[in-house]
């Protein structure tokens, strides 16, 4: 049994871990397009922040652990077309070498690009003019050799969703001004703008220049940097004098390989795939960022995250021995952290509520993540959306100070979600008291009752 | 309408203030034995530790606040007689005033007393003597008075369950030597000793002299101050010479007036309820540390908990006007805080299961909060017993450094054990991750799949 994996990242190495660790007789070739397999590309902000000192550090398993683990790796080799019918995958290698890899299961793992914006310039200026888009590790070196280069004093980062704002935060660590350029009438889109507003408030207590509802339009190289243009909702025309630009606005799948190959396309590109990641064409399942999302609420999305890839590999890794594992689905859970803020959230936002046929309703309530009496407490601010037909809860937003265990309360909204709670539920959950970290009713349950308050009076009223 | 809850603790007021929500014209009175009502008896070390300034901010909410919400207070009034059949409350009120209170519905929440061991001297000695059982309001003015006047240097802790953790933990803060004797054989007989003894490190790594396997048999008032004798196990005879004795080995329901009326008692003698807290009394109910638990893996029991008493007083109030709310049941979360760790549980250990019939298994397993390569990792040390028979998850018991969010990464595991999840399935929540907060698969999800692989491993293997 030969089991190859087109992917060097989450996706791909998690599939051929699961075949190797169910059958450890099964063969398992991981084709990788650069030379840096199993990266955390999650933690690339904190290695250009200088927090990680050694990128080697960043490898979730280094080469010699996947090869221990029973990986056979080829890196640089650029897998270019599947042979469905003959079950083999053609690639091209280091120094353009073709190859061709014959395979029983075949499990792609394509990922996603970055998204390049339409900014005049950007097609023409590049790494070694202080422009940068940032996805891979080797996007990751270019960055590293423009700060060291140009030791820059300035930059103008465009785009604040995750990344953009990991990375106003660690250029900020790393002593540069940092402009934040935002089409969006909030930073972090994902979240509702009142939650947002907290987070953008705390990147200008660190120094950051914010420009929400601002589109960049063009980039030039001046005479002493970078002259980069905008516009302003309004109209307002804007400019930036800066050493460097970095453009991060989401990603987008890769999918070419599968599509060529005649895979079917979902939402956003992404390639279709059941729960069980097949991807239609015999005997080849693929997964993560380059796959549109099993969503338990949505239905199919493109929603692509970390946490996905590495359940959607296992998945297809345990699948492509003939396994019948199946993906239970995302809810879309995910957590940022910016300077000594934590933003996360879980579910549905209104919005997405009504499209996937909900009526919900959301009430923003900050208790306290411990008894106020005992030092360091601090308001989480978390907004709930719960379905005023049902009671069941769709959502939860939450920002709170770094230590307010936020980024694991969360957590706690998305196993209720899995397990498709009433919002008044969640006061039955019997969870964790201690007075330095906690209330006899949780914050998460404080929040919930707030809901209920305002959104199901008449219930919670008994009739005697 | 007039609802009367006895006790002026957690069960007796949430019991009071749901009834005022859920109808603002019933009359609420709640008959108080002291003059402190709804104070956060779980905050009580780290008042006299110093961290809390002011005793004060320990009420959960200031006798103001209570009456704001309609609570009509009845202090230092002890409730003596209820007359089941007319409805009728004895008392004895400020002064030795008898009082009469007549009600529709009754919530007893009289709570728990402090378990007196069988200790020479511990009945003759008290508070003047430096010799201190703490568990009110009043015991706690009294040890405050004890630390003022005698100005100890050093401290004998009997017992080394929560409170007298917190208490080592809280006189150590205050520079007070302490010595803990314990007669389990490891600190915190709760947690499997294998976790107790991380905690029991922990103490010690601040100086606490501990004993554990040790039973303390006399206190001796000496020249200069109390001399305390004891046996560990092996029949070795100990002594101590130290300034003050906290002796905190637990607590028992305080059942007097409910089992005067006839009500029947189950486990450790607490009051036996059904699930809307009732009493088999006419219009009675009972919440909170007097009656015995529903706990949804083990059926009724006794365990005591500050977050339980708040949940059944709501269920008992919203039921005295009539209503039809249940008590979900207890998992007996809990976490502590010693020094710069964090000890939590939920659901079973292996002999709790073994009792409750099912067929346990344990696996402990220690991984990293988050990424390693962010500053700051610690690992959490976890220990999961699921059932090998069915794969169902029985219980987490979690201990790691401060900063790791132990104390609520243990609730999603309270909320995936609510649910009756499998181990395995846990891998399928949808959990948040980001580098300086998680990894991609949780550190609950690594902890599942190190259980799965331990004990079915044939589960996981796939025929192809």
């Amino acid at each position: 049994m030969h089991v190859v994996c087109v992917g060097g990242s989450d996706a791909g190495i998690s599939a051929g871990l699961r075949a190797r660790e169910l059958d450890p007789s099964t063969e398992v070739t991981v084709v990788v397009a650069g030379a840096y397999p199993n990266f955390s590309i999650c933690g690339i902000p904190y290695y250009i922040s200088g927090e990680v000192g050694d990128w080697h550090h960043l490898a979730h398993r280094t080469r010699a652990d996947l090869e221990a683990a029973g990986l056979h790796l080829l890196l640089d080799t650029r897998a270019t077309r599947i042979d469905v019918d003959a079950r083999q995958l053609e690639a091209i290698g280091p120094d353009d070498t073709p190859a061709l890899v014959d395979y029983d299961a075949l499990v792609v793992g394509t990922g996603a690009r970055p998204v390049r914006p339409p900014i005049t310039g950007l097609d023409t200026l590049g790494a070694a003019d202080g422009v940068h888009l940032l996805h891979s590790m080797g996007d990751t070196f270019a960055l590293g050799d423009s700060l060291e280069k140009l030791q820059p004093r300035t930059a103008l980062v465009v785009g604040a969703g995750y990344i953009g704002l990991e990375m106003a935060e660690g250029l900020t660590t790393r002593g540069i001004h940092v402009t934040q350029v935002e089409a969006a009438p909030e930073v972090l889109s994902t979240l509702d703008p009142e939650l947002g507003t907290l987070v953008h408030a705390e990147l200008v207590r660190h120094g950051v220049d914010i420009h929400t509802g601002t589109s960049v339009t063009g980039i030039a190289k001046g005479a002493d940097g970078l002259h980069v243009t905008g516009q302003a909702r309004d109209g307002e025309a804007l400019s930036w004098d800066v050493d460097l630009v970095l453009v991060v606005v989401g990603v987008t799948p890769e999918t070419d390989l599968l599509v060529r190959s005649g895979a079917q396309t979902g939402p956003r590109g992404a390639v279709l795939v059941d729960e069980t990641m097949a991807t239609g064409l015999p005997h080849v399942w693929a997964a993560g960022d380059c796959v549109a999302t099993h969503h338990r609420l949505l239905g199919t999305t493109y929603l692509p995250l970390g946490t996905t890839s590495h359940k959607q590999g296992r998945v297809a890794g345990e699948n492509a021995l003939g396994g019948n594992a199946r993906f239970a689905g995302s809810i879309g859970t995910q957590v940022l952290k910016v300077f000594d803020l934590v933003a996360a959230r879980t579910g549905l936002r209104e919005h997405e509520a009504i499209a996937a046929g909900f009526d919900p309703a959301s009430t923003t309530s900050a208790p306290d993540d411990h008894k106020a009496y005992y030092p360091g407490s601090h308001p989480i601010t978390i907004r709930i959306t719960g379905d005023r037909a049902t009671g069941r809860l769709l959502g939860a937003q939450l920002v709170g100070h770094l230590t307010t265990e936020t980024a694991k309360r969360v957590d706690t909204y998305a196993t209720a979600l899995f397990h498709g709670m009433d919002v008044a539920d969640i006061n039955d959950l019997d969870l964790a008291y201690t007075p330095p970290l906690g209330s006899p009713w949780d914050a998460i349950q404080i929040a919930a009752q707030a809901w209920v308050t305002q959104h199901q009076p008449a219930s919670t009223r008994t009739q005697p």
